[in-house]
């Protein structure tokens, strides 16, 4: 049976159980009309922002559309406009996958919530659900719009296959596109509604965390939703899609005459078979006596990892027939399974890093920030050690192979690696489900056993998301350097008699690298100005609403939920612009004016630079929300104390550097780089200044 | 007359005006007798420290002397023998320098204050010329160090040119080693001191800066000599011998056929002029009728870089005879203009950055903190784009020239922008004697009006440390640039029939690229966390004194000052090792094991990562002060307000990052890159991977 359409079907049975998995979530009862009451505004204000936000970015790329059709070279199949259209259906599909797994997630957080009235176990199943809804319909729509498009490409439009690939960047482009302010203004809604409740709520007026008299409440838990479930779906959306078109673009120019289709089609068909693998291993999460949380969800992963790995080696051994070409695809999935143990060496509280800023937090915020940043920087050591093995072994799998390409290994590594995204996701967006579910029980009143059982599950929550943090920059990484490597040949096929070197020591290459590293830290530094402005907005609002509307702190008048709700929406779409616009200006100012060896030492530049400021950044930022909690433990003088308000400090430093900096450049990475692969063909000749 | 004689006697001037001026600051009065104790004890803890850290410092210096006489290759010329030699001066005569301006600067510092007295422009006058001092030392020493070895390897061995430049690598590795453990070391003591004074003196017991009750203060003072004089000065002395050896090298194996000696010796008649310039520059610092401080240095550097341009036109006219060329050198004072400008932008109380942080401490530590990161973050963004298009207009300006060499191009601009190293120096060397002045006075208890002239000094230092940082990172890449170079070159020049591609798309360079990314990130971490430790230990002594001795809080008892220098001095030396055995082992590492390209990676990894990460270090850093300093000049709430408050929390965090972290990236990026150069002959054919 033809691999495409096998990849199709897998892509649409997966569907198929997202939809199923809706079904079983939604007959689960919403509970009490007030929990309903609250889950609606939480529904309302998650809504309007995503309608809002793909608003704005519709504007973009509509633009984008035009000048993508008109400008691209046009070629013997109107190439340009199927660029342009697979621009636009990137976009609406990455744009669809949130829109479906928010959908899902603000109607699982009240059921999850009512369940957790009865058991841990019931809580659970409907949080996981409700995430694995998210993790089915990333992982469906885009290994369908890669498959789909190839096959229109191959099978109908007969696009020779060394070209269809090329052809599919448009895809990329729209779904990274959607990733960068997805994350951008995603990451800026959920940081500037969490800090600027606190600051108000807990530091002012002294009430709890998802008080109901807190008029930012529900703006926060919209942000809850808006970042950790659409922000990282449409991120692990765009790595996926553009990991699978970068290894198809690079078989298709290097390896298409010794293997023919093969090698081409051969990543299609891991995504499919680790599609199937991912809807058995969702399955595979239950609660056992133990009532192990963190142990359900690895036992659904481990299933995973095992299904794919026993599934690759057939269909390697099936179509390439080259057993070095397997092991490059278990060097993916054991990066994946290393990133995840260092990730949480880093961020849990059980280990010494977090341990090492709770003590430090004793003698004040000075040395608990100094200590954060200390480890925060430490945290890169073990996963770029990680990421280098892996580029060896895959590289030295793959040029050892009959095909003989160091790179295509590297490709299928990355491939692997980003092949079980659909569990990936699954647990993180868990987090938000859980996370929105405690805030529900709190501010309905629910009985403190209820908030133990959904406290029990965000603490879980919060690893899962700090661990895909992990995942999705290390798989950017390995993402990132097929496309630079696509870059190369994009470049080479549209020049004649003309090679290009990334040497270091061209002086055009060394001022892309200086320009591209330095990117990610202007980038992060808007990101956390916006968080720190749209933050400074909210506190206005909150202070507004308990000076002017009286009996709020007496639970006599309900505050106005929505104008914050509206606030941060505004701000986070007006601040998300400036970034997301110097990423897409960015490599198209260096490519055009310094030429394509600059565009090159831009991308490793901002592979590098980005790949070691996200760990950083995810990694620290994770730590001191630990370290806070580990004294609220009852540690270093427990909650209350010095420590803890030393740790507090901590904490808020924390918040725009792993939810809003540290994600971003993910999307800084990708998009970079599809925008290169994308104007190769134009600037292969030409430039202004070299 | 000989070039190469030229610059001996001009060094030799040199040192005879530091004699000069050493005569003239120690004839001043040192002022009453406490102040004379006080300042005794500054010396001998400044003194001790030095001691220990060379004694230190000479265990690794004698192994490496050792293992370069015996394993480089031998060569016609014993070169082996000759590079450990060279390697030993070079660190004599870094630590004679350090020596030297240290002890000027614990004299001059007394005398300063008691100067202070009478007026401000007698203090400035004695301060700037302790400063001088250490300035004219370390241009001396190391333009004596590089031409008389070049004269004796050439005039008097008969060495051939084109060889004898890799011979001075020697040199500038023992410049390395000393200016690595200078800077981590001395960055380790001055702010473990510094944050340890404070945590007991400041916080726990409510005692002023500099208060003589305070057991950690002696301590603190010795720290400013121990980081900003001894530390700053090891680094420059490197930056400027290796830019210099580096150039030199480049010459020698690119250009000799074409120009013969010219060519190498031409950057050794740029520091020549320049080290006359600085001197006479040095002279034109004195206070106006406006009293305007920082006008009198300006006056003194803007002196200095026009001697040098108009002495730079006829030595080119004369020895090259090319315009082309001429214009590199201004491309390299042009950025040390420039670079002075950003950084005080960045840093200085008067722009909106500094005041952006202010502002955002009215909401507390948590936003003083993200707001200073940003900051941060965001002042790479300038000093990138100055570096990149002094990159591109050097390489221009040498490739348009008759010896069509771009990096040649590179080379010279960085050998100007660091010939002007004397006067930059004087202002920064500056610095720790007003501080000093300051604190004497204080503890002496001199007359308000003596501490005001002292302040004025002192703020001005502030400013001119941070100004001298961004001068030193940005000439270090610069610097590393043509390091890079001479490696490619070196490698070459070592194998037969094998050439060097240092491509992107190279997985071993791709390697090296991400670990030399990382490689900054930990070694920051390390030195971060060295100062957390080393305080920690302060704290523990001087909460120990306040409670054994009585009586030290109403002034009946004198605290023990020495046992906390030398806790600070044990703690200093014990934790720079790992760091700098980081710095050592990393290359050596990567060169045997996985190669040349790896190791070529990792260079420009190191360079890319080292530079940003140490502005955005040193300008955050920098900016977190000065935002204290703006709010205690009384804007939003004044000194012992809440923004005030956070202000102190966001200073304690500035204080590694900026005086401890960031300038050891300097040496950590230079140490790599000389050690890369010294191992490139036996790496050439081979490696144990690749």
């Amino acid at each position: 049976m033809d691999i495409v359409i096998m990849a199709m079907i897998a892509s649409l049975i997966a569907l198929a159980v997202a939809v199923f998995l809706v079904v079983q979530v939604l007959k689960e009862m919403p509970g009490t009309t007030t929990m309903q009451e609250i889950a609606a505004s939480i529904q309302q204000g998650a809504m309007a922002y995503l309608n809002r936000q793909f608003k704005t970015i519709a504007v973009f790329a509509i633009v984008i559309f035009f000048i993508l059709g008109m400008f691209l070279p046009k070629g013997e199949f109107h190439n340009s406009y199927l660029i342009a259209i697979g621009f636009l259906v990137g976009a609406v599909f990455s744009a669809l996958a949130g829109y479906i797994g928010m959908g899902m997630s603000v109607r699982a957080n009240v059921r999850t919530a009512n369940a957790a009235k009865k058991s841990l176990k019931d809580a659970l199943n409907i949080a996981f659900k409700g995430g694995a809804v998210t993790g089915l319909c990333v992982v469906a729509l885009a290994l369908l719009g890669v498959s789909g498009f190839y096959y229109l490409f191959t099978r109908v439009w007969n696009i020779p296959i060394d070209m269809a690939p090329s052809l599919l960047i448009g895809f990329a482009f729209g779904a990274s596109l959607i990733s960068l302010f997805a994350r951008v203004g995603g990451g800026i809604f959920t940081k500037a509604a969490d800090v600027g409740a606190d600051l108000v709520g807990k530091i002012e007026k002294g009430i709890p965390e998802d008080d109901p008299r807190n008029p930012a409440v529900i703006a926060d838990n919209v942000g809850d939703n808006v970042g950790d479930c659409a922000g990282m779906g449409a991120d692990l959306f765009e790595t996926y899609a553009v990991t699978l078109i970068a290894a198809m673009i690079l078989a298709a120019s290097t390896l298409v005459t010794q293997t023919g289709a093969k090698s081409i089609e051969y990543p299609i068909m891991l995504g499919a078979i680790a599609a199937i693998a991912s809807i058995i291993g969702i399955f595979f999460v239950r609660l056992g006596k133990n009532e192990n949380i963190m142990g359900a969800m690895y036992k659904g992963m481990m299933m995973t990892g095992l299904i794919s790995a026993v599934g690759f080696y057939f269909a390697t051994k099936y179509i390439l027939n080259d057993m070095s070409i397997y092991y490059a695809t278990l060097v993916g999935l054991g990066v994946t399974l290393f990133i995840n143990i260092i990730t949480e060496y880093y961020t849990a509280k059980e280990y010494r890093p977090v341990q090492k800023i709770a003590e430090a937090s004793k003698t004040g915020a000075g040395t608990n920030i100094i200590t954060g940043l200390a480890v925060g920087l430490q945290s890169t050591f073990m996963p770029v050690v990680l990421i280098v093995i892996a580029i060896g072994l895959a590289y030295y799998f793959g040029s050892t192979s009959t095909l003989q390409s160091g790179i295509y290994g590297i490709a299928i590594a990355a491939v692997a690696m980003l092949s079980t995204t659909g569990i990936v996701i699954a647990t993180d967006s868990y987090g938000p489900i859980t996370d929105n579910a405690g805030g529900i029980a709190e501010m309905a009143g629910l009985p403190e056993s209820v908030r133990k059982n959904t406290d029990a599950l965000d603490a879980v929550g919060n690893t899962t998301k700090a661990v895909t943090k992990g995942y999705a920059i290390g798989s950017a990484a390995l993402a990132a350097l097929v496309l630079f490597q696509a870059y190369g040949e994009e470049l080479m096929k549209n020049t004649v008699g003309k090679s290009f070197e990334f040497s270091i020591d061209n002086h055009m290459v060394l001022i892309g690298l200086f320009l591209g590293g330095m990117l990610p830290f202007l980038f992060s530094s808007f990101c956390m100005e916006a968080v720190g402005k749209a933050a400074h907005k909210v506190v206005e609002e909150v202070r507004r609403q308990f000076k002017e509307i009286p009996g709020i702190m007496e639970g006599k008048n309900k505050p106005q939920y929505d104008t914050c709700v509206d606030i941060v929406t505004k701000a986070a779409l007006k601040e998300m612009i400036f970034p997301g616009a110097i990423a897409v200006i960015a490599p198209i100012f260096v490519g055009f004016v310094l030429g394509p060896e600059a565009l090159g030492g831009l991308l490793a530049g901002v592979i590098i630079s980005g790949l070691l400021s996200a760990i950083q950044m995810c990694n620290g930022g994770g730590a001191w929300d630990n370290a806070k909690k580990y004294i609220e433990d009852g540690n270093f003088g427990g909650k209350g104390g010095d420590a803890h308000k030393a740790a507090v400090v901590g904490d808020t430093v924390g918040d725009p550097y792993k939810d809003t900096a540290g994600p971003a450049l993910n999307a800084l990475i990708k998009v970079i780089n599809t925008i290169a692969l994308i104007i190769a063909p134009i600037i292969a000749g030409t430039s202004l200044l070299s």
